[in-house]
């Protein structure tokens, strides 16, 4: 534990979100999500018993999102013909309001095959216990300046 | 995840809790709980952002107390002239009483320094985020029976 | 050995079918599959002197079927002009309805140079020593939802 | 799996019988032995899910016991005022027996905590899934003379 | 070293032929065959100072030959225009026959570059110190029956 | 790099800073030290080309100094006899001030041979390229409390 | 440290920039450079808290630029439309002029894109916390003569 | 240190060119050549201090040369337009000459980009100080026959 | 294998042979020595299916004896009331009188208990197949002088 | 390579020189010094086929010696009765004092066994081929200051 940073921060989530550069992705995945199989080339960082929201607010409070590119914030999309509602990204919308002058403007969508796609080339995966349903998130890093 | 088993529990914990046998110890250690140095030649197993209350609730699922000593389970003694309250130990005594048949009576103390050169010989430390005081808990596994 | 759980899942096995997420696959092989040279990229569990059987109903008590799919059971389908009995499938199918509700229903057959593609980017292959003519096994995992 | 070996012989347990030499011993574990922490300076195996009779049984098949002792395996002795009752004691002698022309009388007692300081320095421990008490075995390996 | 089983065949080989499954192949190699090389995603195995035939006649006692496949057992053809004689082959009739009933029928021969470009996906190759010319084969592994 | 943390802290020294646990020690060595020699117990970190004094601000920023101790921050004795003056204790007092309520008076000396001694059992040790004399400095971590 | 070598050189540069031979490149990246993303076949060199000019003045002491090329150092070229300007630039060709007699004329620009692709198949890449724009530089190594 | 082996081949390149087989390549490069780059997938073998022509004299005494081809050692050829002179090729065609009957004709030239990819599948790559232009040289293993 | 080196040396034998120095001991083990339990500290190197005479003529065609001492070769003594022949020493005193010049006169004898101790300082213990009693011998290596 | 660096100092071994700090001490051991068993807990680097004298005159123009003791370079006494002649020494005499001003008044002798032990716990040991007697020396690293 390090004064004023999240607590639910491990040493080595620190440890690579700080040796993540401009443009590099990382996953927020879903308890269900297959991590170690998509994560073969990635860092896999488990964090059994924790949802992610709470996850994700501790991440932007120290993580940069991209101003380069619209949409730095990528959820995956709801699949044709599929009614189920997605209650969590309201939670998302506003965590990341919270941490980006850009609201939730800087989130968008990409479809579930493509979503995979770019899993396995993102930089870290974080493997969670999260339940809710289209609960993947993946964000993009942006520059750090002071 | 798995049908029926806490998904707190990662597949590194549930690996290393099921290959411990009759009578090795496992700390559950609070968040400024030393346990890298004390752990060098013991597992070390992070859960950030987790407290212990809900870790050994967890364990104590699939997890046997020694029925052979009196006090499977072993605090850290509350040092002499130190008058700090430990509401966190009624946690403790509820969780135990709901998952060993002997109550809170198989709960001993054991002496601070005591407590750490245990915890240098014990099979496993798990390094939480837990704030209260006097939190740390060591547990000596059981036999399972069928 | 822990509580609760069955005792033929190895630390190690256990580890891994927790790890494992929605669509990995599993294979559950006989005695004489190449298993070490078919998973060069999978994870490789042996374990000796067991039958299938046996390993597939304690998996099954823990490890869910993937429901997104109408057969996430595979088996090797009988090459055309084989006359071979395959007695071994009824207990298959017994142990399958016995824990999943849509039954043997959700038992497929693969050609036989397919299943052994489809091996070759399984998330693990178990080596076992059953000696039943085509006996060996996929499993899909499923989600895990409470 | 190989002509004329026990196929409950794992190809790495061939490869530490094969490796070790005149006097080197070897445990066989029930499966509450602590077999990790026992053997840190061992080799363990991990056979979850096998009684040991079955094991010592394919065991004997290839490894010799050694002749130069009188007691080249040895038994948990039970501890004074215990009452249990040990039949598989009477199952090894006869495993033995069938190897061994020295038959039961080459099996001896070790004090229970000689066999943990003993096992501390085996060269390897198997450790099975075994219910019966007292149902630890040692045995020290003898010389192959053709 | 262990009892009924050649002594030749050493801790790793015994590991090895054991853990090869049904179509696995395994060269043994004469004394400047580019084992090395040759091998790179394989495991090689040196035997310095051993010819091949002793080598052939320990491996093929405890390891069975595809009966799958019309010749199990290949040897490098002789290559056109070249007029050297290979004595050493029928040294390999004899221990083949020995060991396998169709006798010398299994054995085919392999056009050289074939030969190099299959040993590069063996499972392992044994490179000895044999001296005789053409004096390559390659085996592959059959099924175990009780 | 990240948000609102200095960046002179490496993803690899953050990891370490947040691994440690109250009373565990840092040493934050000159040039000369010979910090691999002293910590072969030890993580080395190396930062040539940085002086003590912007290290020793950065980590007191997330770092807190241990309050059950009355000098959690020592530094090497001037040796009897040595005249030398040590001007950069002067900046090391100023810094600590800033990032402490107790001011310098949570700085003690250690004789010589005594600080290499607990560098030998520190928790970690940075290497820089400071060049003044007597600039060792060891800190022992407290406790993060909010 | 070393006699006559730049403090700054750590013992890794020290080692990664003598293994590296004539043609071989490597790049010094600002702070938000994705330097182990682009690095995953390159070594990786953090650098945290240095600036570019520092580093890049100590390397060209020791480190021969190709002299076989007319650009042996690269920038990356300003993106169309961009009018950043590069202030850093100057201090670049005034330390490559200071220690290669061709001057700035031996520094040439590479679109961005291309920079990246070039990035990784470099030998080595160093990691800094330059916060200026437009800041990363490639240097191609050239022989040395004595 | 061996009796009759030239004691500047050390242990490590004494094992490389024992294992190499028939046909195996081995690049003994000067001081410029990138060797680590060029040999990713090689065996670099550093030889700092040394010239090439002492080492090809130690190799050539226990290294036999192809006779299956006719140029078992290669040199790179001088590029088009270039004048440079080659004095060290005299002593290489010497020493070749008195270890080889085929004298000097058993040398070849290859182009310097083919050169260099041969290297890129050399089985080792010895990485010299030699200062000689035009110095790199490969050879390719023979047979050793008694 | 190289020209003029015995082809029973393997690559890794001959690196060991070659990085032991003056007074490094050797231990040439049968095949019933424990050679792994004794060899935890050793380079143990296996030459299964071999005698140790070949091995150790092979061997003193390279390797000094040490000429400080005056039984750089050493016997394991033959126990007291132990009435068994040893003819293979008869092999060894020829085979070393044949590669040193003191004969049969460096060959000395240690008890059986102190060879045992000394192997586990030796710096390589050798595994070989040899069948004979009292066949472990130790050599102690010498300066090679030219 | 680098410029104005001795080409004989390996990128490794710069790299342990520079690591090095004030009071570690480096052996340059002769040919038959058994390195690899003294430095068991030092970095061993070979330098097969060179001498001392080039390697220590090398070092020494980037290594400062000791300047906080007497004799900061140690040479191995001549043993009791021992006439040998040293001529070696005063190559190392002039070697030292072109490189430090204290001229060979810094060289002090070591008894042969304390020499022994005392390698034992240097930082590193550096084997050569080095053919004269006693030639053996150790090095203590000083202070750098600019």
């Amino acid at each position: 534990m390090l004064k004023g940073i999240p607590q639910i921060l491990s040493p080595e989530l620190l440890k690579v979100l700080c040796e993540m550069g401009h443009s590099d992705r990382l996953v927020i995945a879903d308890g269900n999500f297959p991590a170690e199989s998509m994560g073969k080339d990635a860092i896999v960082i488990r964090m059994d018993g924790h949802g992610v929201p709470e996850i994700l607010d501790a991440i932007l409070k120290v993580f940069p999102l991209d101003t380069y590119v619209d949409h730095p914030v990528s959820l995956m999309e709801v699949m044709k013909g599929d009614t189920v509602e997605t209650p969590i990204w309201d939670e998302y919308k506003e965590i990341v309001t919270k941490n980006d002058s850009r609201g939730d403007a800087c989130i968008g969508n990409i479809e579930r095959f493509k979503f995979y796609d770019e899993s396995k080339t993102a930089y870290a995966i974080i493997a969670t216990s999260e339940k809710a349903l289209y609960a993947n998130i993946m964000l993009q890093k942006g520059v750090v300046v002071e």
